[in-house]
C-alpha cells in the first residue's frame, strides 16, 4: 500500500467532526477508492477540552491553525473554520505557501479573496478545493467544472441557503410570520452568528458568486450581486403568490450578456411545479445551463454533518487521486474582468402595497404605473378593518429599471405608507 | 501551448456529429479548461459520403473501426457506434491493446464485457470512462465515482430511458394507449433498432447495472437485474394510479442487503408529488443515497445530440487534465462477486385483473389472496358492458414473494380472463 495522504484539519464543529467519522467508519473503503490510505494528522480547534463525541486522541493538537498549515507531517490542509478574514485566511495562505494542497468549505473568505488565492496556489502547485461551500453535499463544483466542462454555460441558478428556504417553508406550510420563524430557527441553531448573512441573501451570494466565476471564466465578483433578502416577505405575500401558483424562493441567477456579467440573489415567485417550486425546508437545488447539455438540475441536502462532510472528502479524495485543477476550472490568471450589469431581462413583478385609505388613492397609484410605462396583470384590494388597504398586484412584464421607476412614482405621490414590496415572478 | 490531445472518433451518428460540433464551437475554451488543446485527428464511420451536417475534410478516414483504433496519431479512441459485441467490442479492445484511452457511450457493451474490459484497461494503464452510456448529459458517473466517494452508497435510483418516459408521459396526458404511443415513437426514431432494448427495459437496465458497480464496488451483474417492461401498462392503469395519486415511471433500484445485490427495472407507481413522479417526457433522473450526503436527485436530458456529447466531451476533459481514474471507480480486479438477491422489502402493490363475469369470481380472487396472507387496502370494479369485468385494487404492503405466491392462486382459480397486472407502489 502506498504511503498514506495526511490531513491536518483547521476547526473541530460539526463539518469537521463529520469528516472524522467519515474517516473513521470508512477507512479502507476510501483506501480503495482513492488508490492511498487517508489519514488525519492533527487537528486544531479553540478549545481542546470540549467534548465533540469523537476521539481525538491519535491526532497532533494545535491550538495555532497557522501552525497546523505549516507542519511537515500534513499534505492538505483542511479549513473548516469560516470567516472571511482572520484565522481562516492567515492558515490558508500559510498552507499554500509550504506547498500544502488546502480544503475548505469556507465560501465567505473564497468570495472575497479566492481569486488571488488561487492565483497563490496555482503558482506553489498546490490544489485549493471548495466543493463544501456550495450548496453542501450536492456536487455541484465538480458537475460545472467537470462534468460541463465541454460547454458554454449560458445560465446558473441556485436555491442556496436553506435557512432561508426552511424559514420560508415553514411561512407558508404553518402560516407563522417572519419574527416568529425567524426566532425559531435561531433557537434551533439554523442561523449564522450573524443572521443577516443568511436571511439577508449574502451567504447564499457569495456562492452565486463562487459558481459564476467557473461557470463564465470570470474573476469572482462579490461586489456585483445584487442582493436582496428575505426580511421583507410577509404571510400575505406568501399567500398570495400561492393563490396564483406560485411559491417565494430565495433564488440566485447568474449569467453572461453583451452588456456584462448579471448576478442576483433575491427573493422570487416561481411556479409551484417548478423544480424550484417544489424544494421543502433546508434542501438546496441548483440549476446548470450549458448549451450543448441543456439543463442540469441538482438536489441534496445544502447543510449539515454529513452532507458537506461529504463534499470535503471529495475533494480529499481528487487530491489523494493525483487530480489537479485549478481552483475555478481554468488558470486563475486567466480569468476576466467583466464588469457587473444591471438585470436587463424583463419579468412580471408581484407588488404589495400599503395605501391610505381615501379617495383618489389607487387612481394616483395606477397612474404612476402608467407614467412608467408598466400596464397590470392583475390587482387585488382587500376589505380591511383599518385605514391602511392592502393592495396586490401582478404586472405585466417590465424591467427592473421601468419597475423602480414606477416605484419611485408611487411613493412620490404620498400615499403608501410603507414602501412597496415588489418580487420578479421568474418562470423556471 | 503544450501537444494537443489527439481524438479518433468511430461512429458518426447524432453523438459523434455532437463531439465534431462542441470541438469546432470551443476549441479555445475547451484548450482553456482542459490545459492543452483538443483535435480530432480521424474517424470512422459506416458510410463516407453520407451528408451530416459538419466537415470531415479535416479529418482522416478509416473504413474499420479497429484500424482507427490502433492508429499511432491518436490518444483517444472515441467509441460512438453502439452494441454489446460486433466493431465496438472488438475496437475498444484494440484501443486499449494499443496503450489508447477510451471514452464510450455503449452502455449495453459495458454491461456485458465491463469486468473484463475494465481489467483490460488497467492492466494497460489507459483510462476506459463512460459517463455518456447512463442518463445522457446528466454527469451521473462523475457523481458517483468522485462526487460522493466519501460516502458508502445505501441505494442508487433513476429513471434512465427517455423514450419509455416519454410513452408514458404521452399515454397519461393524451389518453392514447399504448401500442399507438409506440408506433408513433418508432416513426420519430425515439425507439433503438430492436425497441424491445427500450421498452422491455433492456437498455435502463444496463445503465443500472452499470451504477451497482460503482455504487457498491461489485462486478457489472446485468443478469442479475429482475427486468420487467412498460408493454402491458394501459391507460386503465395509467388513469388510476393517477386517481390515488400516482404516476407510472420505469424505475430501476439497486441496493445492497444482507442477501445479496439487489437491481430492479421495473415499472412503477410513484407519488405525483415525488421528484420521480414530476419528471416529464424523455428527462431522466437519478437519485443516489448515501450514508453521509443522505439523497442527491440529478435531473437533465437523458438523450439526444448536445446532452450525450456533453457527458462524452466531460470524459476526454478528464483525460487531457490528467485525471486517471479505474473504471468503477476503484481497481477492477478488486470488485466483489455478490451473488443477486431478490428484492425482499415489502411494498404495497397496484393490481389489475380481468375477471369472468359470473357469480362467486371475486369470491374466489379474494379467497386466493387470503391464502397467501396478502390483504386488500382498496378495491374497484367499474361497471362493464360485456363479460369481462376490470377489478382493480392495492394491497397492503406485502412482499413480491407473497403477492406471486397470490398471483399463481389467483390464476389458479381459473377466472381470470388475462394474466393479472402488478404494480409495485414504490414510496420514493
Amino acid at each position: 500500500m502506498p504511503n498514506p495522504l495526511r490531513l491536518g484539519i483547521a476547526g473541530l464543529g460539526t463539518v469537521g467532526v463529520g469528516v472524522i467519522r467519515i474517516l473513521e467508519n470508512h477507512a479502507a473503503l476510501i483506501a480503495a477508492r482513492s488508490g492511498q490510505p487517508i489519514e488525519i494528522t492533527a487537528v486544531s480547534a479553540r478549545s481542546k477540552a470540549k467534548d465533540r463525541g469523537v476521539d481525538l486522541a491519535g491526532y497532533a493538537w494545535e491550538d495555532d491553525p497557522v501552525a497546523l498549515a505549516k507542519r511537515g507531517d500534513i499534505d492538505v490542509f483542511v479549513e473548516l473554520m469560516g470567516g472571511e478574514d482572520g484565522p481562516a485566511k492567515a492558515s490558508v495562505e500559510a498552507a499554500i505557501v509550504a506547498g500544502k494542497h488546502v480544503v475548505t468549505a469556507n465560501k465567505a473568505m473564497l468570495a472575497i479573496h479566492g481569486q488571488a488565492m488561487a492565483e497563490a496556489a496555482e503558482s506553489s502547485d498546490v490544489a485549493l478545493k471548495f466543493e463544501a461551500a456550495v450548496a453542501g453535499g450536492i456536487p455541484v463544483i465538480k458537475s460545472l467544472t467537470e462534468g460541463l466542462a465541454g460547454n458554454k454555460i449560458t445560465r446558473v441558478m441556485g436555491v442556496m441557503n436553506g435557512t432561508c428556504n426552511y424559514i420560508l417553508t415553514r411561512m407558508e406550510n404553518e402560516g407563522v410570520p417572519y419574527e416568529q420563524v425567524f426566532a425559531d430557527a435561531k433557537a434551533l441553531g439554523y442561523l449564522e452568528a450573524d443572521p443577516n448573512l443568511d436571511v439577508g441573501g449574502i451567504d447564499a451570494g457569495h456562492k452565486l458568486a463562487l459558481l459564476s466565476s467557473i461557470a463564465f471564466g470570470t474573476k469572482v465578483n462579490f461586489a456585483g450581486v445584487e442582493l436582496e433578502g428575505i426580511q421583507r416577505i410577509s404571510i400575505t405575500d406568501i399567500e398570495q403568490a400561492s393563490d396564483m401558483g406560485f411559491r417565494i424562493k430565495l433564488l440566485g441567477v447568474a449569467q453572461l450578456t453583451g452588456r456584462g456579467l448579471e448576478q442576483r440573489m433575491q427573493p422570487c415567485l416561481v411556479p409551484k411545479n417548478s423544480p424550484f417550486g417544489q424544494l421543502e425546508n433546508a434542501t438546496n437545488m441548483v440549476l446548470l445551463e450549458g448549451d450543448a447539455v441543456g439543463q442540469i438540475v441538482l438536489r441534496g441536502a445544502g447543510a449539515g454533518e454529513g452532507p458537506t462532510a461529504s463534499a470535503v472528502m471529495s475533494d480529499v479524495i481528487d487530491i489523494a487521486r493525483g487530480f489537479r485543477l485549478s481552483t475555478f476550472g481554468q488558470p486563475a490568471i486567466g480569468l476576466k474582468n467583466i464588469q457587473a450589469a444591471q438585470v436587463s431581462a424583463a419579468a412580471a413583478f408581484y407588488l404589495r402595497l400599503m395605501l391610505k385609505d381615501a379617495p383618489g388613492v389607487l387612481h394616483k397609484i395606477t397612474g404612476a404605473l402608467a407614467d412608467a410605462g408598466v400596464s397590470i396583470d392583475r390587482m387585488r384590494q382587500y376589505s380591511h378593518a383599518d385605514t391602511a388597504a392592502p393592495v396586490l398586484m401582478v404586472t405585466h412584464k417590465t424591467t427592473r429599471a421601468e419597475l423602480d421607476h414606477a416605484l419611485a412614482g408611487i411613493i412620490s405621490t404620498g400615499v403608501t405608507l410603507q414602501d412597496p414590496v415588489a418580487i420578479r415572478i421568474e418562470d423556471v
